[in-house]
């Protein structure tokens, strides 16, 4: 009874913002992200009744506190759905050395609900297993599927998951990403931001309303390999996710002058020639989508900054998927 | 058939965000102001036969180009209301010494259209002077009142302009000026920017629609001397212009980096026990309202961050008016 399973980490280029129902994590809207090689994690999972409770080791590091808890929920869900009752080992390993205030849930909890149905013999399609990995943490869900993903708020019969718009192959997009502070220094988590702007910001509602027709951009942009429509819907939607913030009761900001300065320098770049635009999550750092034949003059142009501490060169990878190699 | 008037600069805590009628410059929405002595102007006109042209000399420099232009229509304008064709010489001076980005139209056109009336001997209430300076530069209608003012955008009759709603020895309010760029690198004018966000922000029927309560809460806050109220609602009604900004197509941000550690330093200073609030015009500076018992303590403080480059101390100042110290 024991499994393991790499998944990768997601770039929401349509965001997901607010939930309709806070327990399930059904969300207010569509969101549509591309799954990115550069941050993955790696679970191994051992259900066995010598374990007398369930263990999390993080990073070579027994997780305590909020992080074990949210993964014994998890873990309590799958095993009612299994309808077995054995405590788990959960060894879980990112490929990213440092806490770089990076979204690890998307990978995390992805590749822990792949490794828990396999584990305990569950035979579950990737869109059950989205639905599942969904509880654990909503991003996650897309993290299933490789290439580009859309999480479906509801499919009309109230089920919420993720489908793939395209794979891997279809497109050769390329996510730099640039770590401009290398720890989180957030007043709210993002959940507790997401209730935030929900309940307080004057501006969610029509967020909400101008996200569906950017969902159109975005799958046609996709489906035609438009990077231009691509770039400009992503730019745009992450401003308006962060102007709902900004909007909200306490304001919040997420950026940094670091973040100020490289969002006034990604226009500069185009200016230069250099197709790229960004996306910020609910922190920080910032993807700076581009084409590959631009990747490296737009390393050269980054070369020249030093307020960008790290860089990684993201591609696109595929959905979470079992391997052999375990982690004990 | 010459006349010397004085106006000051105004902050506003409720912002003037987008136009009904270009031409005529009425606003959206209704605004309130504070005004400030930090930033004054003083202006001279002379109407003589001896000028076969208008001459603008600002901060002893001939004017060109559009500041020109604008002198020239809004001498235009008052020539044709006082039915008078003489050509003027107007010569202006800034209080401040170098363009610092801040609003120095306000105070401009409201010292021009309360010297060129002067000049002309066109008897005019204040209401009126208001209206008149409305069509030079929006914002200037403000300066013809000191103290707390309201920028009415329809009176019921058709007819926009600035009221008092509190005269400057209502309530001893600071307005310390923090000057974090020197220069304004800005991609459009107040002006585009305004109609830019009108036209292609999905936030900005969202933010006309919030600032009706904002303007209650205001009033009500500068009625009942709450600074608390004044200065979250001020802080908001800031956010919801700049989050308004960020989301029109293309977008646009005013702030540097030094803007945003600025913006973060604010609730860490109130966390302190020293009550202040920020409001952003459209460019980098700020100003951090406050209450005088606090200005020394709040001095102290941001003596210690040298992303600071100036800081002028403003105290509520009174309206236009006419002086006997003619510039030439």
């Amino acid at each position: 009874m024991k499994a393991t399973a790499l998944a990768h980490s997601n770039t929401a280029l349509i965001k997901y913002l607010g939930k309709k129902d806070e327990q399930l994590i059904i969300p207010m809207n569509n969101s549509i992200s591309i799954t990115i090689d550069a941050l993955s994690t790696i679970t191994t999972v051992e259900f066995s009744p010598q374990y007398t409770e369930d263990v999390f080791i993080l990073n070579d590091k027994k997780a305590t506190g909020q992080a074990y808890q949210r993964v014994v929920k998890h873990l309590d869900l799958l095993r009612q759905e299994a309808q077995r009752k054995l405590k788990a080992k959960v060894v879980s390993k990112n490929n990213f050395p440092t806490a770089m205030g990076l979204a690890s849930s998307a990978s995390g909890f992805a590749a822990l609900t792949v490794a828990v149905c396999a584990a305990l013999g569950l035979k579950k399609t990737p869109q059950e297993l989205s639905m599942l990995s969904r509880q654990g943490s909503g991003s996650s869900c897309r993290s299933i599927f490789g290439g580009f993903v859309e999480w479906v708020k509801d499919d009309g019969t109230g089920k919420s998951y993720a489908i793939q718009l395209a794979d891997e192959d279809w497109w050769d997009l390329r996510d730099i990403v640039l770590i401009l502070e290398e720890k989180e220094q957030r007043q709210y988590s993002t959940r507790e931001a997401m209730r935030l702007s929900m309940k307080t910001s004057p501006f969610f509602a029509a967020r909400l309303a101008a996200t569906e027709s950017n969902l159109d951009k975005m799958r046609r942009a996709i489906k035609k390999r438009d990077f231009t429509l691509l770039g400009t819907v992503a730019e745009h939607d992450c401003l308006l996710m962060h102007a709902v913030a900004l909007t909200s009761n306490p304001w919040q900001l997420f950026w940094t002058s670091a973040t100020v300065k490289m969002m006034k320098l990604v226009p500069q770049l185009r200016e230069k020639g250099l197709p790229c635009y960004f996306t910020i999550d609910s922190g920080a750092n910032m993807h700076l989508l581009t084409l590959p034949e631009h990747q490296e003059s737009i390393l050269a142009e980054l070369e020249k900054h030093h307020f960008i501490k790290k860089i990684v060169c993201a591609r696109l990878a595929g959905g979470a998927t079992i391997i052999s190699d375990h982690l004990f």
